[in-house]
């Protein structure tokens, strides 16, 4: 079963789809259960009582009607993972621990849902904005102390994420802070997917396409930390809570083509890991990330506004 | 004015404050203006009529009859700056720019109020839990591209911070993540104080104090990177919303009296940087910090639950 959020005509609203072609608003296969997303995902049951209504629904409203939204709240905490590929390690030159997952904070404002324009920022700030195509693991059932083996219990679904990140910020300091934290800079999506349906996450792939060209080919067997040791090692301080959602990390540039001559080109690059292969995003590009099990998160590229003050 | 969060019979409510002493519910001086904090500190003009408000009521009701919460809400930003402070840098010989704020994030999660029980991790799980008594900024008027002669009046107010710290989780890898973010490991409040009382902020000084011995001594003007700097460079990716908070960093151990045996035994030191007058937090404890202006942020030291599997 998929779990997603639309745009309703009151706002924004929770819904179920089992084939990513049509759903139903769960207001209306289930009145009495809870609309806030962190709720839901908390209430013990809830999914699978959703996934038999679903069975046993009619005919439901096409998703291409419908504008999807991200589908957790703002106050959920989004934590990221960096440098949980070797390719992504070898490529940046940067170094990780062998023991414990690499582990930073987004905000919920660098992230749109699939659909929705991210932001590239203006060429006067930085030039370096850059795709990572990575599996997001949405936390059903709160916990603390969560040994490695039962940590998939506490997993409600998977999604897919777009970690865009700027590099000339992320490297202007030892903590990626700001870079990783551009207003609308990445997106999740385009649904979470129960982990009855998606199975084992390492033995899905991922592929990140810029402008229909792929960039990123991974499959998810290559993590340093899994999901289930990600998830515990979180619960040794934090106490997770349902909503929350763990970014694992993404996969190196895949080497260009011979008649790729923009991924071949080093001099386009702004950043401080020059590549072969990596292509930055720019306004008008469409960035689409596939997780077999998952479906597709697609995202055009826009140009923020001019670096101008704004109150806004 | 001091703008605060109480446990009201029906749960938190925001008060104001002339003199820290006594209070009123803005509920009942006006009760129009909107309960969510955000919703408030970002409607121009509300935070002056309250402050006129105040000054034309009577007697309020005493503040030391009411328990205090976190005065922000759960979908806001907790930035936070690292290695702010020479003396910090100089005792923990790890290395910052000296061009760019050193950022990140910290949950809503990791933050208790005045007077509520800060958690000391389990020793099985950690020993090196340290305070760092740190000035907070609260963002009001939102923005992006925020010049530094402007960055000021984006600020709502001021209030102290102790960024509580889990050194062994924090020095895992590169990015402190978890280490910065154990659940309810720090602590803001007692309030926000408004920059028409506190001024200047680099004219002010802080203190911390465990069980009473004074363990950080700083004045405000000893910030590598100053409050507007770091707002303007924030807004340069980031939209900075009302109810934003920014921890400004923490200054370096204050050197042992000759008398100070805990303070001089590095024995008893279970971090990377050991230091003479620094001294973990412990059950039992209380750790205060004092910033001139802005009052106390007082929090007993509680143990956490025992490092077991619980689902809570």
């Amino acid at each position: 079963m998929r779990l997603l959020a639309f745009q309703d005509s009151t706002g924004r609203a929770l819904g179920v789809s089992a084939d990513g072609l049509s759903f139903h608003p769960i207001a209306a296969l289930a009145p009495d259960l809870p609309t806030a997303i962190e709720t839901l995902l908390g209430l013990d049951g809830a999914l699978d009582r959703l996934a038999r209504l679903l069975a046993a629904a009619g005919p439901g409203r096409p998703l291409k009607d419908v504008t999807l939204l991200p589908f957790l709240g703002r106050s959920n905490a989004f934590w990221a993972l960096a440098l949980n590929f070797k390719t992504h390690i070898a490529e940046t030159g940067l170094s990780t621990s062998l023991d414990y997952p690499h582990l930073f904070l987004r905000t919920a404002a660098s992230y749109v849902g699939s659909g929705e324009p991210i932001l590239a920022p203006p060429e006067t700030i930085a030039k370096a904005f850059d795709y990572e195509g990575e599996l997001g693991v949405v936390i059903g059932k709160a916990g603390r102390h969560i040994p490695v083996e039962r940590a998939l219990e506490h997993v409600a679904g998977y999604t897919i994420v777009n970690e865009g990140s700027v590099r000339e910020y992320q490297m202007h300091n030892r903590q990626f802070g700001l870079g990783k934290n551009f207003e609308a800079s990445g997106s999740y999506g385009p649904w979470m997917v129960t982990p009855d349906e998606f199975g084992d996450p390492t033995r899905h792939s991922l592929e990140t396409r810029l402008n229909g060209v792929v960039r990123q080919r991974s499959g998810l067997d290559d993590l340093l930390v899994g999901v289930a040791e990600t998830v515990a090692y979180l619960s040794q301080g934090y106490r997770l809570r349902p909503g929350d959602m763990i970014a694992m990390g993404t996969p190196g540039a895949l080497p260009p083509s011979e008649d790729d001559a923009e991924g071949r080109d080093l001099s386009r690059q702004y950043g401080p890991f020059p590549t072969p292969g990596l292509v930055h995003m720019r306004p008008g590009d469409l960035v689409e990330i596939e997780i077999s099990g998952l479906g597709i998160l697609s995202n055009p590229v826009v140009a923020d506004q001019p670096a101008g003050y704004r109150i806004d």
